[in-house]
């Protein structure tokens, strides 16, 4: 367990983001989520170049004051959103020439405006500019996308001219374990705030996820945070901190909440299924959530139904919530030297039984008990 | 001004009554209604029976354990939706045929169905079953839609089990004034708890809106709630409460809401003008509500723009503000005996001048001060 720390808030690691794409968390305050325990999320400054613009919310006082949330924000760069929602995306290692995604107009970011687009943006804790490869990629298009992630990440830590933004850099190298090692050490040379292991949960099997994870994450100090980008699943969670990440960002809760995917002590609920419209129980009868003591199942079966939003609004509530106490109680395990038990009973809730090893790889990183990170 | 009382909440009148069609004023939940000052709403029998189904809300405890709300509400008996809304609509005496709008099965509602839905989805207040014309109707539609209500209505009363439900009666009649007069005072020989004012707000003119109004209110006693169903926006309410209306109902401050357009002390901000884009003042720099305490226009400009459900919530939770603030100021005017001045005041705030009279038609019904209505 640690701390990461900013002007705004004091996290306690490992953590989890909800992401607000545009600014919010679809349908959700800024309130409501602190309310529920977060005090740190991610924005996508490829969503906010696009719309309303970076300078507009320059213009209204910084991301914060434009949205109203009082915790810590961090906002990628924009070149997972580049690669996998833009059109027509060219890459050369000067930048990226793109079209966007909403109205097809073309667009060419660099290091040097990724840094300025976030510095704009205001931000606590922004990241460089990195080439997301799809995969399968091939070893050239690996070679090509660390050498130039590199790069931009120089180019970007020479442009940034804020001094209260922790920057952070991004470790690529696709499945290969030994450009991963390269790309990490690449960063860490660097000597950045913090730094992230992106490319991952973009379709590779959860073995490979791990492998990769087994041999980056020991390459990047411990004294910093570890984040894995747009990651996961709460099994992804507990692998992930079983490998020593500390942060976490994932669509997952809120997404899963708006198309009826809930997530329980015992597995998922997808509400939608017709063995709910009659039951009076809430979604987990284990959970503390105000979704889980104020409504029943069959009234979040008929909200889904009638494509009521006060049903997604509920439902992304109460997976976030989920979200947010699951870590809580990884990290009070973490306290409590008993993560290898909360993992085994985890999985056994889940129903399955990784008590020989058979299901999952065994951990083989710590978990960052102890790391105190100021950034 | 006066008072409804119900076993669940002592309502000031003139009131204004959010619309929750298939259980929550869309996006909201029940306590934020109440702490809006709402504490009468109103379900609609029609969408409730079709979806879940009035068995199904039973089942679950009536309608005030299935969705959480704490205050009263008021069913419609589905009149105005199923000549609104179904789809080949056949009227009989008897009773209603017509197809879902959602999957066109065929249903038959009589008016002893009517009482045993309402009676099934357990609102405090319940409503006779109206046939509800479209207009222009002919003399020969209008009087047997009067004739074919009262009979109705009759069959209403004698069917009810209930006796912990106020029933109130629906005054049709198009737009004939003898014929208001009469199914008014059909109505009222029923001796029945309540009087609405129907088929008004379905595309007539505002004069003859008035003008049915002045012929049907005073038919009707004053020592019992009068509402003016469907209706309406700020200047329909006022006129309203000066013909004598105590209850409303409308769509209005939600579906504006949701659609950008937001009500404000100086008139409407369409949210979506670009003229707000870059305006960092609330929506209405006299309004208490908690968006205008949080929010700029500019952020709900983009909210607007990108589709965030939020906004949505956001809008329609400044003007359900607006609305209940609005009837809150009604009332204070009429028990300071100044709601002539209020009403001056509204139009010129809105930029029309009504000093002479030439806007809109002299009131020439009394407001209802001093009415106590207990049902």
């Amino acid at each position: 367990m640690g701390q990461l720390r900013t002007t705004r808030a004091v996290i306690e690691t490992p953590t989890f983001m909800p992401v607000g794409s545009l600014g919010p968390v679809k349908g959700l305050e800024p309130e409501e989520l602190q309310q529920l325990g977060f005090y740190l999320m991610l924005n996508n400054a490829y969503h906010l170049y696009l719309r309303p613009g970076h300078k507009v919310v320059a213009e209204l006082g910084g991301l914060h004051a434009f949205t109203g949330w009082r915790g810590a924000i961090l906002t990628d760069s924009g070149g997972f959103q580049l690669f996998s929602l833009a059109k027509l995306c060219e890459v050369t290692d000067d930048g990226v020439t793109f079209q966007s995604h909403i109205d097809g107009s073309t667009h060419f970011i660099t290091p040097e405006t990724a840094i300025e687009i976030q510095e704009a943006l205001g931000a606590d804790i922004i990241m460089t500019f990195d080439e997301c490869l799809p995969l399968p990629a091939s070893q050239d298009a690996i070679e090509t996308s660390v050498r130039r992630t590199k790069l931009w990440a120089e180019r970007c830590q020479a442009s940034r001219r804020r001094r209260d933004q922790a920057l952070f850099g991004i470790v690529q190298g696709g499945l290969n374990r030994d450009w991963r090692v390269t790309a990490a050490r690449d960063m860490v040379a660097l000597g950045l705030d913090g730094y992230a292991v992106g490319g991952l949960s973009v379709g590779e099997s959860k073995a490979d996820m791990h492998s990769m994870l087994d041999v980056t994450v020991p390459e990047l100090p411990e004294g910093k945070p570890r984040y894995l980008m747009g990651v996961g699943f709460p099994e992804d969670l507990i692998e992930g901190v079983s490998r020593g990440i500390d942060l976490f960002d994932c669509v997952i809760p809120s997404r899963h909440g708006r198309t009826g995917s809930l997530f329980t002590s015992n597995g998922r609920v997808v509400i939608k299924q017709a063995q709910y419209s009659h039951d009076e129980r809430p979604i987990d009868s284990n959970c503390g959530c105000p979704v889980c003591k104020r409504y029943s199942r069959a009234y979040l079966h008929h909200l889904f139904g009638v494509k009521e939003m006060l049903g997604a609004r509920l439902n992304t509530i109460h997976n976030l919530w989920y979200f947010c106490d699951f870590m809580r109680r990884m990290r009070m395990a973490i306290s409590r030297d008993a993560f290898a038990q909360f993992r085994t009973e985890f999985y056994r809730a889940q129903g399955q039984d990784i008590s020989e090893g058979r299901t999952l790889p065994v951990c083989n990183t710590s978990v960052t008990e102890g790391t105190r990170q100021d950034v």
